[in-house]
């Protein structure tokens, strides 16, 4: 692995548009995939980070993506919507499905907005922190390509399936949960695949049902769910909201990112619920600043530590990232400048 | 512990109407209670079978739950409402509540119903297959008396806050996901508390933060969260969602049923997904059972072993129960008889 460059982040916004307008999204396009992958380097889920254009790029060339696709409401009425993203970038679909999910939780007191015939979004948070930022608790998940076995079994069949929760404080910052199903994200095993890391152990078994080190044995084995039979069953839950319910995929036929054998067939699903339906806004925010204070005075595990809420330490990151910017791996920028050599658009500066 | 002793299921019920009615309920609402605290006993968690009766009725006697609580609708409109239990049962605002989120679901393709200052409701699960039994997904959510520390935390205060999800198959069984977010149920280490058992090692720490196999200091100490931060995260968002959403309590002021000295002031979350909104409701079961039958047929980890779905196990439970009888601990059955006793209301026989 080579030195970490730093960037600010307006010099990878720029990097990152300007490849994304070459493979045929308008800015206003480019710009929301653009922030997706931004937020997730930011908030250190560099997995999701910039680092994903190569993918999203090599899908396009490879046509099993479509920069170009028409959105269209395969159903819309009431508090539920199934949004159809034909093959297209799953930023433009999330983006467009949550908003709608508030515009009906605006009228309804709560939306569900299913997406299916998608492709990997980003990070699940991003759409949940949209409700959030509008004073909504915002709710998200997605399938993924088979990752983890169903409990009891030794192939790899459930995605890791995250889920995100944002919901708004006040004075405090707010809580943003975004959790895969298995003990670690699969993101985080193929960044170290990529950076030559090894994994520790308890994350992931090889394709044998052993435990393993090595990231590459772990891609093709698979991860460990949490709690057991209850993240297997979440895992499962969420596969039939975003797969099934959507007749988008059945379980285990969506494609890996790097798999360009065919269209993802990835699914989401969006939910916004509207505070203010229930009570207002403010006094809901007050009281949960209560009780995060409360919890962030509990004695901590070990003396001295600060007890963190879900979502501050990547909330803290991002303030941190946003002054002094990104850092990005030497491997990473030297795969990002080949992208750009290629795509003839202009190379990452400092 | 005495020997168990068989009882057919209207036995059961008979006896649990026998006495409900006497501390004020009427026959319907008595057959409601009565009936989740058997599909607890059907399905194995037995924690939550008719074992409670004597709690509930504690609960009564101290003047700390009102047996014949006006329930009122505090919001309701469009796909939302919140109910105000009046500190009755649980099993009647949850029932009342699931059917109102049905209800909605059936106009608007979802509908999200909150309790307040509502008491221990049974199984989760019980609720949810209301839902699953009409051909639409339910979830429900509560929250529950502190017993896992805060993610990096000694501290007990987030509640097991159980979520359970029903789904409909077709000719499969319908999948009944119903967890804790600890490792364990809260009521399995009770169980074992009245039974005289040791818990493995694993399932709780005591209040200092270590490990115990002893059911009586797991008690007082805490549980371990599924998936260490993200279980805690996950009972954060329950607590949020049953408590502060519902202004009925924040993290940490829900009672334990067997604590008399107030109010319980639990919350609960349903919410009912109408399938046919998204797609007909006969072609969902069928790709439903499809994914059933892929993932029963995977290879399991343990030669010859079956592969089971959520909610399997306990489903064939209720089967063989219903058939057989149900089977209760002696000491259940002493402490169940000395209860009648008590009331004046007849004991149980074979």
């Amino acid at each position: 692995m080579k030195d970490k460059v730093l960037f600010p982040v307006d010099k990878l916004v720029d990097f990152s548009n300007g490849l994304l307008v070459k493979v045929g999204l308008t800015p206003d396009e480019s710009a929301i995939v653009t922030d997706t992958m931004i937020l997730g380097d930011l908030r250190g889920v560099k997995s999701h980070g910039i680092v994903r254009l190569e993918t999203y790029l090599q899908r396009i060339e490879c046509a099993v993506m479509d920069p170009r696709a028409r959105m269209s409401w395969e159903r819309n009425s009431g508090a539920i919507a199934l949004l159809d993203a034909g093959n297209g970038f799953g930023q433009l679909a999330g983006t467009m499905a949550m908003k709608e999910a508030m515009r009906m939780a605006g009228l309804y007191g709560i939306g569900m907005v299913a997406v299916r015939n998608s492709n990997h979004f980003g990070i699940a948070s991003y759409y949940s922190m949209m409700a959030m930022d509008k004073g909504m608790i915002g709710a998200v998940m997605t399938n993924a390509s088979p990752a983890m076995a169903p409990f009891g079994t030794i192939t790899p069949l459930f995605g890791t399936n995250p889920l995100s929760v944002a919901i708004p404080a006040g004075s405090e910052k707010s809580i943003v949960l975004d959790m895969s199903m298995s003990l670690v994200a699969r993101g985080k095993i193929r960044y170290a695949e990529l950076t030559g890391q090894k994994i520790p152990e308890g994350w992931a078994l090889d394709e044998h049902g052993n435990p393993t080190t090595d990231p590459i044995k772990a891609l093709k084995g698979s991860l460990v769910p949490i709690g057991g039979a209850k993240g297997s069953g979440l895992s499962l839950v969420v596969d039939i909201l975003c797969g099934l319910l959507t007749h988008s995929s059945r379980t285990g036929e969506v494609k890996n990112i790097t798999d360009v054998s065919g269209p993802a067939l990835t699914g989401h699903v969006f939910v916004a619920i509207n505070i203010s339906h229930f009570l207002p806004l403010a006094e809901f925010k007050n009281s949960l600043d209560q009780t995060i204070q409360q919890i962030k005075k509990l004695q901590p595990k070990n003396a001295g530590d600060r007890v963190y809420m879900a979502g501050e330490i990547e909330h803290e990151l991002l303030e941190k990232q946003q002054r002094e910017g990104i850092s990005l791996d030497g491997d990473v920028v030297q795969a990002l400048n080949a992208l750009a050599e290629r795509y003839n658009s202009p190379k990452l500066s400092q």
